[in-house]
């Protein structure tokens, strides 16, 4: 029996994700508009229905510009922080997970609200911690940069202790509700923390009592060898670049490594994915081919601007990839591009930059089956992450009436919930 | 025909809003504790069939200590801004109003925000503007002391200006959507801000696109003369201090002459209040009873060293309320006990303190009623928040059972909703 993998749903709240003009469709065929509230509800929902471990939400704090504005690259992109609530009340087993960087958001903010979204999701809560990168965003708090790389996760490190100190700071027998002597909770099992840090200070105790999970499940996708380390030390599961089973490899061999060197338990790796699924692969084929067709360079362009922190008046776009700057996370996108010795230039690549159906997951779904089960066979890691080429709503619905059929047959991913949390789900293979 | 009044429902995310120990109760009557998700829905349905403008929260940063654990005094206080994007989901014309901290949201991070709730509640946001005041706050964000209150009140203005900027930076028909030329917006109607003030700095635009009501209808609780500076030149409704028919009446018609001098449209005015209603006023009095000899001393007093960023170890408790320190928005709430010249000593209060069915607002809904509209005939302003005393769906669904069916047959509220967003409400009448 094939070991199972879990499924996660990639978003921004934003008009396209990663691909982009993914918002461009049919209008006929548009049910809800991208800033619906609906049209989220329904990929939630659908997501559900597939048995999805959790919808993810990635987040930017900036963008815009000529290109951008036109294009709708990764902007607008309204808070996900605010809207995963409101996809928990028409969901009841569906885990989310939602970025917040740690540039951004005081650490005593951060804790709180994941506590409380834990309490409001009933224990369905993620954070991916991220530090930021982008001096765009950095602009918008009043900052001219951000940190040195580096330094940006030693202050990460710290912030992270600030959290986890909060998220202990209620005893877990604090809280009494006792109405006949009329306590509430224990004050000596409610503490202070009195942080004082090389970065933070914060006294504490978190005014929010423990949730379901206690602490939200902690992702991350430190691609650098600092950043591997940082993952490796706070988070429960990790996002990895898909692609090629031989960089999926090297990854999970040195993620496991670096786990067992700490003491860890294992990891859980999730790859990004976007496969392209039809009745029929000539179908698949040709959707492929629209949605590259449909891009122009500049778009592409903007896009790993946003990514690599690139001003594009400044930078020569027949500069090959190999020079672009070692940007965590994304960096490993390039993966992809860079195998066996390439090096295409900025322009070459810009058209399928963040398409990751540029792979070979374009097909029927048993072809796409046949790769997904490849990869995690050859690579390692523990799941995908799968992204939208076309209006989400859709695509998603293509995922889980094609695809996840023929993975449920083959014993690859769960036919229904077993866990309540979004812990529960991520442990239960 | 009488003129009609607002109606809002006030609470902090808590076990109690301003009424000390109201968290007790039979625990047989209690069908979901106060941090299930559940309670919170019925209360927002509940004042939703009573033709609320809007549910309204409170907030707060900090709390705890011996007696504020022992007890729930304000704590702990999840976070409202989460909750409320959950709420809407349950409700269809209610209004919600959140209050957020000039000191701890940086302005682009709290004008995202609101503008994505925008979108979420469907228009039918408001921002309780605060600057915050309390020392223990302070101190889960790294800073000893937050600014003195003159210069809060300067750095509000600029933060306003921020916030203002960022949600004009998209013109209002900068959105295209256009699928057959690819455009998404017009980059020459998306606009950076490049705010550079004393207090803040901003590249722009906002990453989210106009909701329909553009911005949230802003909210203010300003009460000395400079917090009622900022209040007339930034909101469009304020919240006073009920109770007396002759401090309202000072009040509104300072805040009428201040709009009047600043060329602005009268600003609403909604006053607080916690009506007790019962069957028969036997009842009420009794249940006013119970109330107040519940509350410990210590309890009454931890609420006032929050409100008035007292340290109680070294506050002589014998002092008299005219000697308490004066700060914004809640200095006022001493106006019901210290009418006429008297000036009880923080102890003698304290049972009291912020209950304001300590007035005369107990009774049958026709003494209720008969109180409220001859408060607003001789005091001015034009509506209520209410404040629970006791388990909050109870008592709003006692509220909604009782007294608005009574003021509805005075004509002195709404019966059904008009208009669509929170702004619409609030101008309805």
């Amino acid at each position: 029996m094939p070991e199972k993998f879990h499924l996660t749903g990639f978003m921004l709240y934003s008009p396209a994700p990663h691909t982009q003009l993914s918002w461009v469709y049919p209008p006929e065929k548009i049910r809800h508009p991208w800033h619906s509230i609906r049209y989220w509800e329904e990929i939630a929902q659908t997501l559900e229905r597939g048995c999805f471990d959790m919808f993810f939400f990635a987040d930017g704090w900036a963008g815009g510009g000529e290109v951008g504005t036109r294009y709708a690259i990764q902007f607008p992109t309204h808070d996900p922080v605010t809207l995963v609530s409101r996809l928990s009340g028409v969901t009841k087993h569906l885990g989310f997970a939602v970025t917040m960087s740690t540039s951004f958001y005081a650490p005593y903010m951060t804790a709180r609200k994941l506590s409380t979204l834990d309490h409001i999701t009933e224990g369905r809560i993620g954070w991916n911690v991220v530090n930021s990168l982008n001096t765009g965003e950095a602009r918008n708090f009043g900052m001219e940069e951000l940190l040195p790389h580096d330094e940006r996760y030693d202050r990460a490190d710290e912030y992270m202790e600030v959290c986890n100190q909060l998220w202990n700071s209620w005893e877990p027998d604090a809280v009494k509700m006792d109405m006949k002597n009329r306590i509430f909770a224990d004050p000596d099992k409610v503490h202070r923390i009195d942080f004082k840090g090389k970065y933070f200070k914060c006294m504490g105790p978190l005014n929010v009592i423990p949730g379901p999970q206690r602490k939200p499940v902690i992702f991350q996708a430190g691609a650098s060898p600092r950043g591997r380390e940082f993952a490796v030390r706070h988070s429960e599961c990790i996002f990895g670049v898909g692609g090629s089973a031989a960089g999926m490899k090297e990854f999970s061999d040195d993620i496991a490594a670096r786990a067992d060197a700490a003491d860890r338990d294992p990891i859980k790796i999730i790859w990004g994915a976007q496969p392209i699924v039809a009745e029929s692969e000539s179908e698949a084929r040709e959707r492929q081919q629209e949605i590259i067709e449909r891009i122009p360079i500049e778009a592409g362009l903007a896009t790993m601007a946003g990514h690599f922190n690139l001003d594009l008046t400044k930078v020569d776009i027949d500069m090959p990839v190999s020079k672009l700057p070692q940007i965590d996370g994304t960096r490993g996108m390039l993966d992809i591009y860079t195998r066996d010795g390439a090096d295409p230039t900025l322009k070459e690549i810009a058209r399928s930059y963040l398409n990751l159906a540029a792979g070979n997951l374009v097909g029927t779904p048993e072809q796409v089956a046949d790769v997904l089960q490849g990869l995690i066979e050859e690579g390692g890691g523990n799941g995908f992450q799968l992204t939208p080429a076309w209006y989400a709503p859709d695509y998603y619905r293509d995922i889980v009436d094609l695809l996840i059929p023929e993975l449920q047959r083959r014993d690859c991913v769960r036919t229904s919930y077993r866990g309540q949390t979004l812990r529960d789900h991520l442990r239960e293979f």
